[in-house]
């Protein structure tokens, strides 16, 4: 039994999401559907990505993980699936497997053309999406659903600048606990630092000094930086809601600096 | 494997809606359980049935739709399980069967007779409502359940009022996008407007001349009206929330009005 | 096909609940995975014990509860496994598991042992929780999992104060619908009453004389108290919202009072 996985910015109060859920049931009864989460803020593409880069990983291999961001009818619209470190991804050509691959290469990637005329669909997640999911679940191929392309719809995340002794960075998530996620990846933070000393500085006079590891080692109140679950640069407070603290949010303009030094 | 789905005013924060789904899986451990959703907001029949109308066809033939709305024990209180287009809804006799059916009949109509005894219920939904639902999917028939009935409570929804050239209609809901769904439906429209334009007005000086098919088809942060997924005349802004930039509420007086004409 | 439950603070926007999922699927493709709630305050130990205690007797006997809440790593971490009334529950032991029994025994407690080295887990919850989980579950027993230990860390809740003639208690939860429940139970309350009438004090001048079995013996609007699903008296009003209306809150200083009286 393959899983489905659903990321999308249907919330839960409409019937959208459940139409979704039924329309695939209807065609898989015994499917297994795990919501990733319901709540990306409407068309926001960027945010779908960091959510399921950071969740799809967890899911058994051959899982197939449905993208509903931005999926409606559009002139030009495309539908994609994506085979991707032993995973599939079906969504729309807006940019979002781009995101989702970074730096990396998709296994393979498909046009799906499971339809003729895509003009009249009011609801196309619910009808060529949940269809193609379906038949990748069912241990289809991806060449059952679609033809071969090279490219999708490039998009970009804004990137931290750096040099030999310093890097600069951005927020771009705060989770619910509060916690602020910057896009510093663990591998920059890493080469940058080269077992050097660093300081971080953000908003006016803020700085911390040292990586933890777990979000109390400090004092409750306390600030700390972590790599956390997401392997980006953190900033939180043990027990305590940062970003509503410090004042840092993630529309935020501001910079977070670290510098590297030897002493 | 059968499906049961829920829809209720329970939300997500308490323990019920976890009592009601252990109650199903304690009587049926192999059911299917799908939330509909549990944000209705507390006692409201009407949108209950709005959302549950607009979903429940998209799930398989014979599934069992549970109703969480206004299901307490009181005095005269009746349980209703019924038949309508292959599905099986059950809840209480407070108007939302009349709601669902609208101008149409139900293919069977059972009043629930599980117990005799219901004043002591504290929690009927996952009492009663549990058990009757795991009965009919199990494949149980209604009469297992309850005793034929001919009607339930009747409850009429505001209807609009048109003559050969004009609709007034109201906004019925508005969606988490903020697309504002009135009660005018397709058919309805279609019969009155026979070919011709037509103006769709709307706050003071709000109008709108072109039905269109999808939200993009105007340029971003520009209105339109459609028949979205619901088959309701819906106003809504791409990529924007048409609720509150337009000032038109699911609790507005307002009304929306179309007159067609011939050139 | 056994039951995994989760109560925890992670909330839906994120990706964490869905890792906790997708961590549990991978080692346990066919497990039956029930949100009891990701909508606990951060950090509530207290909520989480009071919302899984009313929930857990509703699943069927042998399901196993992981509890989210508070599971970071620390100096001197510990996770707990329990066996309670046929259920099985596993969390970190940060005081929850004597909530959950209050003045009953365990049938089983053991610390978990499955892994030698916890200080480097970023996300114990999808690790060793999830680990644990699967192999209860799976019809293992508590002492393949860990060591047995006598005790628990011990947390407190705030009890009501009586005397032969009154109980003074104090509001411990608000649900969605803004019904008010208090720490009085129903056991302590009938022990006391014996029989007798009762007047109920609130706020400034607020009474009740009477019991009520449903929230709506009283007229629409009227307030009434009552012992609901939770066993616990509940302040509420007939289609409204108590806590709201009356200005009752969960992080609520104000005492209620009842006093019993023969005549």
């Amino acid at each position: 039994m393959r899983v489905i996985t659903l990321t999308t910015d249907l919330g839960h109060k409409d019937f959208y999401q459940a139409a979704l859920k039924g329309s695939i049931l209807t065609i898989m009864p015994d499917v297994r559907l795990v919501d990733i989460t319901h709540e990306i803020p409407a068309f926001n593409t960027q945010r779908a990505a960091f959510v399921l880069k950071n969740a799809y990983h967890y899911f058994p291999k051959e899982t197939v993980h449905i993208i509903g961001i931005n999926t409606l009818y559009q002139e030009d619209a495309k539908y994609i699936a994506m085979r991707f470190q032993g995973h599939y991804f079906i969504g729309a050509d807006n940019g979002i497997f781009s995101l989702i691959l970074g730096e990396q290469q998709a296994e393979e990637l498909v046009e799906i053309n499971l339809m003729q005329d895509l003009r009249y669909l009011h609801f196309p997640l619910a009808d060529i999406l949940s269809k193609s999911a379906c038949k990748i679940a069912a241990g289809g191929a991806l060449s059952d659903i679609g033809v071969p392309i090279d490219q999708t719809l490039e998009r970009v995340t804004l990137q931290p600048i750096f040099d030999k002794d310093m890097i600069r960075g951005n927020v771009i998530y705060v989770d619910s606990f509060g916690n602020v996620i910057t896009n510093i990846s663990k591998d920059l933070f890493n080469r940058i630092q080269n077992g050097r000393n660093f300081t971080l500085f953000f908003k006016r006079n803020e700085t911390i000094n040292q990586l933890s590891w777990h979000y109390n080692e400090v004092y409750e109140g306390e600030k700390l930086c972590l790599f956390g679950i997401s392997n980006f640069l953190e900033i939180a407070i043990n027990q305590g809601n940062a970003s509503k603290l410090l004042g840092l949010h993630d529309d935020d303009a501001n910079i977070i600096r670290v510098e590297f030094h030897n002493n």
